[in-house]
């Protein structure tokens, strides 16, 4: 059937035309069927859209992607023709079906959702089946395998460590002191981070504070090259593509199996070639795992699916029922960051100590993953000693400006939001708990992690006492408007509880 | 958030907006999350779609329907929030973990299906799930009862009757027998049937050669109240629409669970008052139902179903294993119901008798179930009568002129394509077997169902002995290049399939 071309100028993310329901009708296809569209410049195989009356009979809608790929215009004709579906549509029902994939199927449907070539429909299936049939190890590490191999991969020899810290944590900013630390050693750490989207700042947020974050694969290859170290944004790299492209289904149906985390981490950690892996599982109240035990289930699957990879995982299960450090939010947890580094120049009450804390038993455990004649325990003061000589800060500076940023940065040179309020506790008695997800909303409302500048400073920790009328925290915006929101939505939500043994009451 | 607007003229049967991804991290959401958007004149709940192109920044891309609902054009401002998403998701999510759902949880979901809430991911969870976990009876009823609640309903009162016939076998027009026959006894036949996808013709492609059949709800009670039964298109209604949404879900992923099959039959036989049920359920090789006692199982399921519902139904068995009738595409089919319903009046070799027992023996299964007086076995002498005497003919032409046709039309008044062609066999010996796929097929490559004269008119049934040479069936069409690829997929599919004792060799 021949059609003429009607050019819709949208982005859809797949080969996706649309048709008039006589054509499909004539070509006796359903929506979401797949048609060959061929051209002068070539041919390729596309999802259909049916409609009755954006497009008209002897018309095709062609939507970006497929546009670029033939090279098409207004007024153009195409040649369309009823196409198989792909192979992954039976290997789908298969698993829909109860059955285990081999790692031929996996790999096919992997490759499927890679380039694009599954609908919501087909892709939900298989995300919805998989939940509900859980992979096995085969079948994980069969799909982490596959991640890998179709997204790009870096090596840098031997001696590459990685760790990933399950979120939840506010302020949790150990990366930023871990890089240089285990850079600083001679081993490498290529870290690709996330931005954030419901949080008040993600890695790449906070990084961007200092020097930029997004470049493609060979820039990074140049950086860590050069300094043994990256910090940089994920998003920008097509590593283990096949991640994002799930979560993205798993997110409407709050689905998030144990299984898919890990293969989304493990994959990611295998495209980078480590060898080596931490893994940060915050447990507690108001966390994403709830408990301990559960913690340590989930350690234990890292462990055993690291151990098949060849990845050497240690995972430490830590506190993850307040957030870490002082500042929420990009530029107020960079400030912490290079504070940290940086610590004796500063007045004590500023040094964020959990932080380098946690950073500093991360780091020494890492070392001792990599070096197996450390013996347990001895990582730690291998960490402090590069910390405390200031090695780590000078590593920090060089990573700065590999990454394009200015290497002479202090904590006091970056800017702040200049409209702040702060808010003062109504009682007399100890701070029991700060709530991660209540401060990062509360960050949010005074414009992060969009405005860098805008976040929250805590001026109290857990178990911290306090009078009526001390401050709890700062809230900072650029915008006075947002400011007003967020103390608005501070005094609704509370984020530091002062007090408030009592949890509930029964009636 | 105030955004501006891009009018994007693509139906996307939702409402759904397109942002720039920066604007959604502002917000806080998710491609696949909600957003409440209001303008001067009115506000609704909206999914979006994420782009980091097709949509800069500030601006949002609105599709036709959110166009219509709010009256929008380019370059108005609309204020854009994060919203709460459809509480139908907790349920599907409550689904997916295995948990039976209640009426309410079920009318919730079905209700936003009907209203295009629910996303394509959204949507195949739900399906998806409930294919691997099966609804029980209750969860069937509740769901049947809240598909027909959300969609538009008739009630002629009592003595309503209505047929279904699981489909696959090529040429199976019953229901313009059965209809005639049973609304000139007094009943009321209400019939709404589907247009061809991958057949060579439905009900309505066939009953169009005759009249129209694109008729709304007010028109078809005044057409039933002169006649007592209508044959119309099913999709100009809206009866139980959430069927037709959840089966372009189970499409791509070939899900057609029972309960589903079960629940969208019962549900458009409900919303047309029906009381009294025939199911027709072909079995046997190359129907949908391979054997017999998965038709009987079916069968079971139809009147548990039914009797909950209020329904009586009489499932009859019958063979699927080939066509029912000599014509195969639209204008064919209508000549062999013409001639069925005025039998005596044409060459006894022309007369379908295959579809006028079949049909028979259906509608004497009717007038049982509509009158417990009759003796089981006495129905067919009534709708003999009634078929034999020339009523049926009468009451047909009454029925074609109610729905805007021509009454007098015959057989030999119906055009069929002037391009034909002859397939002889090529070896004597029995025709032991009529594809029905295959030869639905070949009239398809001819032109049906979209060119109402093409097709295929059988000279053969199962069991006749011929001799090379003899004709096997005569393919009909309006262009000489669909006949030869007609003729060429013939030679292929060999649909007639003469001799082949032999089904199989072992080596």
């Amino acid at each position: 059937m021949e059609l003429k071309v009607k050019i819709l100028d949208i982005e859809t993310g797949k080969y996706v035309v649309l048709m008039n329901d006589e054509d499909a009708r004539d070509l006796g296809i359903h929506a979401s069927d797949r048609v060959d569209i061929s051209a002068d410049s070539g041919a390729i195989t596309s999802m259909i859209n049916i409609t009755e009356s954006s497009i008209l009979e002897g018309g095709i809608g062609i939507f970006d992607e497929v546009k670029r790929a033939l090279g098409l215009k207004e007024g153009d004709v195409v040649k369309v023709s009823s196409a198989r579906r792909p192979k992954s549509i039976e290997y789908i029902r298969k698993k829909v079906d109860g059955f285990k994939l081999n790692d031929y199927e996996i790999k096919t449907i992997i490759r499927d959702i890679v380039d694009n070539n599954l609908s919501d429909i087909e892709l939900s299936g298989f995300i919805t089946a998989s939940y509900i049939h859980p992979a096995d190890t085969n079948e994980t590490i069969a799909m982490i395998r596959a991640m890998v191999e179709t997204g790009e991969q870096m090596d840098f020899g031997g001696g590459v460590i990685d760790k990933h810290s399950i979120g939840g944590v506010a302020g949790n900013r150990t990366t930023m002191l871990l890089v240089p630390i285990i850079a600083s050693s001679g081993l490498i750490m290529p870290k690709t981070s996330s931005r954030a989207i419901t949080s008040a700042s993600g890695t790449s947020d906070t990084m961007e504070v200092l020097a930029n974050v997004t470049f493609d694969i060979e820039e990074i290859k140049r950086i860590v090259n050069r300094t043994n170290g990256c910090m940089v944004w994920g998003g920008a790299v097509n590593l283990a593509p096949a991640d994002d492209k799930i979560i993205r289904v798993e997110y409407p149906l709050s689905i998030d199996p144990d299984s898919q985390m890990l293969a989304s981490v493990l994959a990611k950690k295998k495209s980078v070639g480590a060898k080596n892996l931490i893994i940060d599982i915050p447990v507690g109240k108001g966390s994403k795992i709830s408990n301990e035990e559960r913690g340590n289930e989930l350690a234990r699957k890292f462990i055993e699916f690291g151990s098949k990879l060849d990845i050497k995982v240690r995972c430490l299960v830590t506190d993850g029922s307040s957030p870490i450090g002082y500042g929420i939010g990009p530029a107020l947890e960079a400030i912490d960051v290079l504070i940290a580094l940086d610590n004796k120049k500063f007045d004590e009450k500023r040094v964020p100590w959990d932080l380098i804390n946690k950073s500093l038993d991360m780091a020494g455990a890492a070392f001792e993953l990599a070096d197996p004649k450390l013996t347990k325990g001895d990582g730690r003061a291998v960490a402090e000693k590069i910390l405390f000589s200031g090695r780590a800060m000078k590593k920090m500076r060089q990573i700065i400006e590999a990454q394009g940023g200015n290497p002479e940065i202090s904590a006091d040179d970056i800017e702040v939001g200049d409209k702040t309020h702060v808010i003062t506790s109504d009682r007399k008695g100890k701070v029991r708990f700060i709530s991660n997800w209540r401060i990062a909303q509360v960050a949010r409302a005074a414009g992060a992690p969009k405005n860098k500048q805008a976040g929250v400073y805590l001026g109290v920790g857990v178990g911290d006492s306090v009078k009526a009328g001390d401050p709890l925290f700062t809230i900072y915006s650029k915008s006075e408007n947002k400011l007003e929101q967020a103390i608005a939505l501070s005094a609704a939500l509370k984020p530091v509880q002062v007090g408030g043994v009592i949890i509930g009451e029964v009636f």
